[in-house]
């Protein structure tokens, strides 16, 4: 007897940016595994019956392991259950799906994958802005601001990065970005390279700033908040309207 | 008296895809301005009394001028009307907004932006894998493979796209894709490099295939199809589940 897993992309934070496939997947589902960044309301579309199980961080509590996760979901879809796991944003972007993927693989259990929205297009909605521009951006590139070490990663094309006419993404930069901003600034990126900062993207949370590189180092220094933060550079467009 | 321009992100084509905010857009919009990709049950959320207004390129018949889009949505937003202007994907990915949103902000007419699901992500989700690698492809990046010439762009950075440990995507490339990847093993990258082609992604016609950066050209000089064309290469996971 063997279930079915639905990796489900919750979006950036805002219940309505979920899709309908989401929607649906959720209403169908015996058991949702969850990450701390899923929202009540988004959970709200699962059946009052169905299990809901928290994986992700707690403040005070270690993470769970990664393998751990595997295998609660491999446990759960043996059971013959209809599993959601929820991640957020768009699951296969920076969401360590694949690690989730080789164990139901391993364990011979079919799943299907829900795309969704990556905060990076709602980030620059929200701004009022595109992320690629027809002359001036025509490549985007979303990188991670740490590697598992939590540091930033040893490794990192540097051709691409201090690059003025690309929309570069930064997920998860708050602690890191300063180290990239003064190798890309000694890369021959200019200090007035535009930058938006984004945090708690479509939550009540949401704040954005526009700064360069060469000030947003000092202002992220300063900055308290729990919430996701993602980080815009490069050729942006500007919505003063 | 003026009125409200929506830019609803319509997905990559499966109307399930559309986002709970895009489909509550498109129910309260009294004008719905679409691309021909828009499909008949994502143009079914409009009101019955709604204008729907194809702005496409049609066979046999010029696609209308930029200006000339700008200038209906003006229009229409200027007798006070609610107006969607639907696009296809991530409307700020590759959707040529800019240009919409310049015109509204001289017109002093407001604006929101509903981001979506874009259709990298769905064709990820549709071959079982994620786009990016906690270890091997940390940096995902989407390119256009024509300039407003329709050939491939002049400008472009060969450091950022010949990278195997990138997961690189590649938007309308169908017809420029064997001069890219020509380029791409003179600066190195391997001719086994892992790539899909999916071509209608999560349609009625969606087909997916595994190819090599070395064969893939052959194969596209042979492809016959008018649902657009996506490439991805790099450092791909491999689902075969």
């Amino acid at each position: 007897m063997s279930g079915f897993v639905s990796f489900v992309s919750s979006g950036p934070g805002d219940p309505d940016l979920l899709t309908v496939k989401a929607v649906k997947s959720l209403q169908q589902a015996d058991a949702v595994l969850f990450d701390d960044l899923s929202s009540g309301p988004i959970l709200s579309h699962a059946r009052e019956d169905a299990d809901l199980v928290g994986v992700g961080k707690r403040a005070g509590r270690p993470s769970p392991k990664q393998d751990h996760v595997s295998q609660l979901l491999v446990d759960y879809a043996s059971t013959g259950a209809r599993v959601v796991r929820l991640k957020s944003g768009d699951c296969g972007i920076f969401g360590r799906l694949e690690e989730e993927l080789t164990a139901l693989r391993a364990a011979g259990i079919e799943y299907e994958i829900i795309p969704g929205v990556t905060a990076a297009s709602a980030a620059a909605a929200a701004a009022g802005i595109p992320l690629t521009r027809r002359l001036t951006a025509r490549r985007l590139q979303y990188v991670t601001g740490h590697d598992v070490t939590g540091e930033l990663p040893e490794k990192l094309n540097w051709a691409a990065l201090a690059d003025g006419e690309a929309t570069t993404v930064v997920y998860m930069g708050k602690r890191t970005f300063a180290a990239l901003a003064e190798q890309l600034l000694e890369r021959g990126l200019s200090a007035d390279t535009a930058c938006l900062l984004a945090t708690g993207v479509s939550t009540p949370d949401q704040a954005l700033s526009h700064h360069t590189l060469g000030d947003l180092p000092a202002h992220l220094a300063q900055l308290d908040t729990k919430a996701p933060v993602l980080i815009l550079y490069g050729a942006l467009a500007v919505a003063d309207a």
